[in-house]
């Protein structure tokens, strides 16, 4: 970490300042130039408050030089961290298509959706039971009967399921869930997290939808830190000015994340978008970016015509969006 | 509520959506138009799923007409809403000055403090316990010691306090605590809001940095719909692309909240700004766009000369600005 | 176009608006709904003020069913574009590969890449002359020399050229340019896209760092209201809060330009991200979100072993970036 | 300006930059830390390309200890600029009241309006004569008609007036413009800025919707640099997420450049918030922020009730409006 003295602080004022960081076990090493003096901060930087050592007045500025996450650092563990789901295996290589409905509806609903991505090449299957809703008014999900069918579903389908988790005393209820989700919404509620390192579960970890990169993986490094490694990150846009589109899918996130990061990264067109027809080319887009997998909504309710132009594909569109993401995946090897 | 429909949509197609709206007990008044077929939703539309309906194919948009929240709304009370803090009053013409440090660091530090700022006008003490830190590594604060010393401080000085909750288990612990605060982080943290909802505390909502303010009102709907009506709105600064600050101070929410809420709305500064010389300014600006208070960040800590540049007021600094604040008040009436 | 009343209207206001609107040759289809009063306008509503419209009293709010632009609108002109570019063709199916440099410097150095880059299957050259620069004190491009050295390199090389424009002044010397680029910033320069309308040369339109696709298109629509229907549209990434790149590369607007215009879509990667490692990434990735073409910076500076961290490609690079383009392409088919 | 060079840099490649730097006229101090080595760059540092610097492979990053602009910057002209427009100053406690139109219309209504602001105590008329439109398709003023109207308003009224350039090659229709004003949308018009430097002529310069504020001063310098000092900066709303307001207005803004620059700062909450009944608090806010004027739109047009809800405020709110800012600015004395 580099801190850059401000012109004008007085020797005292260094000194009191280097005094400070020493008493934190950092060395220090001072560099005078001409206009500015700097100081190098060696040891454990990680514990510094960036924040607070950048609001002293003598301080023009604060660069770290290297990362304030450890466990999720590339530099540390070099090599692709590789997460195994039942029988699926996620980064390093291996691709994730998980697949499912937004929300568990019913036992017929959830078993045929799963029977058919399972056909198409999915390999975990997905589907919401606790719903984090804008609205208290709007569905919040068929909570724990809602978990109970997703478990009724990998039995009788016998695919891994990934589900969210919005509130640590509902942990007992996961207990058979192979991976918890951690949603947009509490990227940054520390102590989930805190609770989630505690259990050996992968832990898919979504984005914020203001968070940058940097957060997304301090909020991974909560996780590790507290002895749970199995962290898969997952891009799913983020808030900008355009309306065209429900978020922004930030595809860049992939490369950036993977030269920072060991971690697995997966993509979530169905929830950046929210239109349905844009789900397949921002799949085939993510895959040809590098992405770990995918993960897409996919119901089948053929007797509700209504749903049809919902953000998830149907059966045959997810069949065939399997289908390209293989190609594009054979071309790029 | 409002759905447009698409050009070319059949009559068929259109009467499968009416009997699913009427489903759901709505009446419905249908429109044809030379151009496109508007349908009037009519009922309680704070629970239609506006989402879904907009991503069925044969919608082209759907606009409410009412807002999607209802406890919150000045349309159903149309006065404003003042909550009592111990002797203090905030809304309807009641301005709160909340003072205090970021972290409570020790006895000493945190009575002194609110000493100082009890002198200079301050009506609410603030002081943070539990921190929610991006990074894992940096301080979480003092926690249940924490709170314990606000009690003290409250006791011995007699201001009532406001510090933030990050969990739920630990509710008890905020038995005496006057206002519970809920952070930027955890303004969708919803089983948190519902709980807390359940309670009879005034909570200060903190709006999100990713968060319009239709959704600041829907979380505070969350409180209330569980039966807690006494929310403190608190606009804290956006997330932008720019770098000068830490974030966005978005004064032109105070004016839109007040237009579409009857509750009281503060402004936070410091968090806004992240930096002590522009709270001032900001302050008195928030007092002339009509807010009903302001939290600044006040420390005490003349042995650390290192802390001067911190985004926190100096006791004589807090002391000026409140003279200025209530000069400004003083001209608007 | 649907303006939505407010409650509370009284019929003299509604039938003031409507003669009001009347008078603008639109007819306005009255419905009268429970809650609020619908109208509907009929006619050529691309001439409306919608701002003005939105913000009368009586108005709740005004949707627009047709968008406000026609030309540039696939709903009346089904069929991809094609445009002609020397040899080259973008659109329809054909995939444009367009780089090089991003400032000429030298008749060795433009005529170098033109070779190298075509040789690995570009078929459009870039080269910056006029450089639009936040500050006044960097190097401002080449100029007219530089536009002289890009002809030199297409009269060697054989490769038609893009060049921006800065300046409608300038004009004359791009005779024989093959595509005449507009810069981001200069998105909304009216007066030049006006101009620009008035050429039949191709123009290749950036979307600006802060505008909307439909703001894109509009700015499209001025180039081809004035006849010259010859408009690629270009990504190019919009500012957001995340730093870890320079801009967020919106590769969804692909498909969503596609849906709403008949016009190419090219993206920019090397712009978008700034840094050279995620430029073949986000190609592979544009390429596979169905891109009519993409541009990427690419110098050949042997000498000068300090560039190589640039957002520019070698040589080599962007021949392997050539063959796995290809590769995507052929796996899409 | 300080780079920090990678770990693992080689002594030859750091040579190889200290070279090529010391190329550029700039002085090199070299500090060699146990983890990083850190180059300090003494001289004319405005001339570096920050960006390409920071490109290089053997560069963790590049910081900034000055800022890139000169003649804008505080640092070297530390005394609050005041610009002199007719009989009104604006800066360094002088405050500006500028009112008028959005758009120039007839004879009658500019004089009306005129009349009317400069008896609630405004000291410059705005005018638009070119306006910048989204569509093609929209209004685009009155053009040099408009210029000819607010010059008759300036003769029978005395305002100094001002309104808005949008291309060089109408530049003597501003012969007798007291201000030129360069819209948000050609903030990095470059070429218009540096002809606008050439004249002397105080230029209004607004802020763009997606630029910092540092790319603000960049484009002051642009004028500066050419030899025209009378700029006056404006803020006018950003680019954000948030749909509630047309824009969001950032007062924090004014400090800041206040802070960086000596040029003064006026707001314009009128295009900011886009709605009439936010224009009054915002303004308020402006002033008790510090702001060195305030630019509203104000219109007189009895017999068109449907303009009521416009953005623009009637002369009786103006004149209100005067009245409290007055009180304000009072207050802060």
């Amino acid at each position: 970490m580099i801190a850059i003295l401000k012109h004008g602080t007085t020797p005292q004022q260094t000194a009191h300042l280097v005094a400070w960081l020493k008493h934190q076990n950092l060395d220090v090493h001072i560099s005078e130039g001409a206009e500015v003096t700097v100081l190098g901060l060696i040891g454990d930087t990680s514990r510094v408050d960036m924040e607070l050592l950048s609001s002293l007045e003598i301080v023009e500025s604060v660069k770290r030089v290297s990362e304030p996450f450890k466990q999720a650092n590339r530099k540390f563990h070099p090599k692709d961290t590789i997460i195994q789901v039942g029988d699926a295996r996620i980064g390093g290589g291996y691709f994730a298509m998980i697949a499912g409905p937004c929300s568990v509806e019913s036992e017929e609903q959830i078993i045929e959706v799963a029977r058919a991505v399972k056909e198409s090449g999915a390999n975990i299957l997905r589907g919401g039971a606790f719903k984090p809703r804008t609205s208290p008014y709007a569905f919040q999900g068929m909570k724990d009967a809602g978990i109970k069918l997703l478990l009724e579903a990998k039995r009788e389908v016998g695919l891994p399921i990934v589900t969210e988790i919005m509130n640590i005393s509902t942990l007992d209820l996961f207990a058979d869930v192979d991976v918890i989700q951690v949603g947009a919404r509490n990227m940054q509620n520390f102590d989930l997290l805190k609770e989630l390192g505690k259990t050996n579960k992968p832990i898919l970890l979504k984005r914020g939808l203001a968070n940058t990169l940097q957060e997304l993986l301090m909020s991974a490094e909560y996780i590790m830190s507290e002895g749970n490694e199995n962290v898969i990150l997952c891009e799913r846009g983020i808030r900008t000015f355009e309306t065209a589109t429900r978020n922004t899918l930030d595809l860049s996130a992939v490369s950036v994340l993977h030269e920072l990061s060991h971690l697995p990264v997966v993509v979530d067109p169905s929830h950046a978008t929210g239109k349905a027809r844009l789900v397949p080319p921002m799949a085939c887009a993510a895959a040809a970016a590098g992405a770990d997998g995918i993960m897409v909504e996919v119901h089948n309710n053929p007797s509700c015509a209504l749903c049809d132009g919902a953000q998830s594909l149907t059966p045959p569109q997810f069949d065939e969006l399997c289908h390209r993401v293989r190609k594009i995946q054979e071309a790029l090897q």
